[in-house]
């Protein structure tokens, strides 16, 4: 933060720093690639949706999609949308699903069918593969709708796969991208990536009419360049997912606990019995995914260390044993 | 009509055929109720939404909801919220389901549970007990939320339940109604009906700012003095149920159909062999209700003969034996 | 309507009465043009807007234009635009006035220009030459903007003009029209007018969206195709035109009145002192246009007739005389 | 921003930093001031109008103010309501402009008077007075209207006035306030202020629906909690207001050049031949306030030098001297 501190530089996005963070986002998703910088998770995922809807059109999404649960209803706000939201077991969306909910297309009566909205990772920790993302793409297509990807926690994924980013979103097809940074180390940063660069043209207008568009811009493009600079992005996301696996790996050798989803990424969901939960969480916050189950969720980010990890398990097995 | 035709009359609602139908209804619902004359069915049921929510708020309704399916997405576009669709079986939401749906309630992230939406008789033609009503309402009320009964079809409701319209409305203590008109005979005319006075203080506002007022007001309005005069919705709605009861009767003694719901007002539902299914659809105009099961949805009204239900059962024996 | 009455009908305007009305607007604004009925003309006017319009760009408008003033707001909540009112002395737009008002494009911080609407004949009583248009969209389409018209008094402009529909609609090279029926005699129907088919693709569902659809749809197209056959629009609005001159010339011998616009349609604008403005009010009801010089708007229509007119003047005559 | 970065903290606006901002807020403005912090400037005032504002209602303000100008139509999208904008040859409202604004009220067709927004200081450099704020206050109080105060530039405004800030917003009656910091020296930190704790209660969800909520709170109060330590905010706003007043004096003594508006705050509006502006422009970026006259915007900040101011003036004389 502090090299773009000094001298003035030009508001709104026009700074060098900003030009920098075009050709770091160039590099890693194709030279067709448009990225608009904005301040949170739910203002790249709004901005993306709008950029591809108008307010009869509708989106399929799963029903504990950020978007659909943990956004206050903006993105209906913003787009006079309705989210058609599809239940998933493991978070992910498949092209049956899809095909499924695409209902009422050219009826006057019903919103219209228009983007397909998925996950990587995914809110439940799961990772698509590549060709499951190219598939959901490939049938989204065929029915003429888009497909925007919420990355909040793309770099997780990615580090998951073994893959480069453009392997699961350019290449196979995806329209428009949120490029998360917040969850992966910066103070607050996120950026609208449009691979299709027809979907682009109003993005200055959207961003800026929905109140995303920075003034001092650099400050928030300069955490963005970092991010992207000698692989910060990958090293973050890699000891995320380690912990989580690290994690993962001493939970299942405590008795009366029970792991819900693979472990793919940087979370880790667990069920296990009221009182090691009320034990756990006098020690540690975190979040109960599911109070009717005792399902608890627990992310591990670019900070969480190997000691936090094995001393939330050492009290697990402790509270289990006693 | 023409007996409002003649002469002048002030515009948008001032004149006196529209206060005859203010005291019509307050007659029906009580000297509290008042009440506000639209176009059409979705113009009722988004205003009486805007009455009772703020955008960052949520409806719970059934999945198969007119508002959840059938307006193309306007009460999202005018209220800018989201709608909460829970599955029903035959249409009908319960308090169970009301409480589950019900989450997030002082959340930032979430939105919050505002309006309950019931449909009265429901889309799958069955109907409320008035204690079934009561209850929803004592449970959405003690949760905070507002109830709204839309009553596209509530004529057939009262004449199945042998009831008044205020019995399962303004004393089991719906918040707001949409009143409907067009379903049971008349041009185009239906009504927001405030049984809580509380939310109509902005009705004249939304109402325009929704484009559902009428200039010639009088149009409209004698088409509801039409209806509520000398119980004219009542032998309406009554000879439509009887039709429908008639047409039940007939189908039931057809082997290989199966009427999939209880037949409590004037729709009938029924599975039926696609060969029976394409045939009857070349004959009579009806909604495929489900074409996955080849469920027909069959809809009598106030014009329905007996002949016309006896012809359509016996072309449905014929089709079977042949 | 009653010959629209008898038989059943398929609902939601695939109706034979909506063919018949479809092609008689062919008939009048030429082949390429594509209809869509509403209720009223708030609802004509933004469904031509959406059509044309996304949130961030705006509409160049007269200050005293429907949509800015009388609307409530309708025009903002669903375009989620805004209006760019300029201030005009006779209620006409100029091209001067357009380039002046077209201000900010390519600029991130502004609303982008979109669409120049204008009425005709206007909230003034004043008409649009033929030329007048043409060079009011000359210059609209020659800087990126769409040009909509609102005709809720085009009756009586094509009367004043003596001109047909489409020489200062489709051949000016208007865009959208709203094309209307209640203030020339019908009950309730206007029009949505595409002559540039390009921005009907989605009428379909901003109509529905925008809750303008109805159901029993023969029953408003009824009005129209009586108003579209026989030239019964032509004679409604000549009788209107010529009792707004009897009206004019009447009033222009009484000493104190003063006629502040030109008389050209269905309207005279006359500024009268307080005393004459109190007696005719209690005789007859009129809209005080501006309650600070004591001008009042007084409006012909098909049913005004020459006794009343002659009544209206003499009583200012004896008022003044007193 | 080093000092909040070590070890975890809650997010979302739980954290101890944000609890200090929200003391300092309180210690400024009186006990009553709820705050909440946002992204930027267009965030603080859309979500401060929609606190107060449902879409039929509307919002007089200046023409030139920053939300009818500069935020790209951001306030009618979210609020969905109507600005009503005034000419102000200073850049302020006064009550006689607001009582001729307040027009409508109680009609059904009009949009409904509801909020009066200033800014203070205004967008051309002025500052409403104690006195003058309070007679707005209480103007618009008397008319049923709640007034919003943009304060993107309010230290300016108090270090003008030589005021504390409570002087002329809560204990004039201001309902509401835009908290400007990054035009102050932030790199990116706005709150909205409300005074009247009643506008309060939707707070939480009108941020987080309008995207403004940031997960990482802390980072943002953080730089909010900086300026309000230890009269930051007065000496970056002295500074600014100083460097004006030193700009004014040497433009005055330049031949050719005009000083079109009081210079009170950090802003100095001048009027130059084009050679004269064309070679400031080569040297120094500015804004041109208004093409046609050849008016720049020269704005001055916490971190403008003396030397800087100088060596404009001494361009400026010299292009006119050449």
């Amino acid at each position: 933060m502090a090299a773009v501190n000094d001298g003035h530089a030009v508001a709104y996005g026009d700074d060098p720093t900003t030009d920098d963070v075009r050709e770091l986002i160039k590099a890693e998703f194709g030279a067709n690639a448009e990225m608009f910088i904005v301040f949170n998770g739910t203002g790249a995922n709004v901005i993306a949706l709008q950029s591809a809807l108008r307010p009869w059109e509708n989106v399929i999404c799963s029903q504990m999609a950020h978007i659909n649960v943990d956004e206050s209803g903006a993105p209906e706000r913003l787009t006079g949308s309705k989210l058609v939201a599809v239940p998933t077991p493991d978070g992910k969306l498949t092209p049956a699903m899809i095909r499924a909910a695409y209902t009422g297309a050219g009826d006057q009566h019903h919103t219209q069918p228009k983007v397909v909205s998925i996950t990587q990772s995914t809110e439940l920790g799961t990772v698509y593969t590549v060709e499951e993302v190219r598939a959901i793409v490939d049938a989204s297509h065929t029915m003429g709708m888009k497909v925007h990807m919420d990355g909040a926690r793309i770099s997780n994924a990615a580090v998951s796969l073994g893959a480069r980013f453009r392997d699961f979103t350019t290449e196979a097809g995806v329209d428009v991208l949120s490029f998360g940074g917040t969850k992966n180390g910066l103070m607050g940063a996120e950026a609208v990536v449009f691979l299709n660069p027809e979907l682009a043209s109003q993005a200055l207008w959207i961003r800026k009419s929905s109140m995303q568009l920075a003034s001092k811009h650099r400050y928030v493009a300069a955490q963005l360049k970092a991010l992207l600079t000698n692989d910060l992005w990958r090293r973050n996301a890699s000891h995320a997912n380690e912990m989580a696996q690290r994690l993962a790996a001493g939970l299942r050798e405590v008795s009366n606990l029970r792991i819900t989803q693979t472990v793919q990424a940087n979370g880790v969901f667990v069920e296990m019995p009221r009182p090691i939960l009320k034990g756990l969480q006098a020690a540690f916050p975190f979040y109960l995914w599911n109070p009717a189950t005792g399902e608890a969720r627990l992310m591990c980010s670019w900070d969480t260390n190997a000691q936090e990890v094995d001393a939330f398990v050492s009290l697990a097995r402790d509270l289990t044993n006693a």
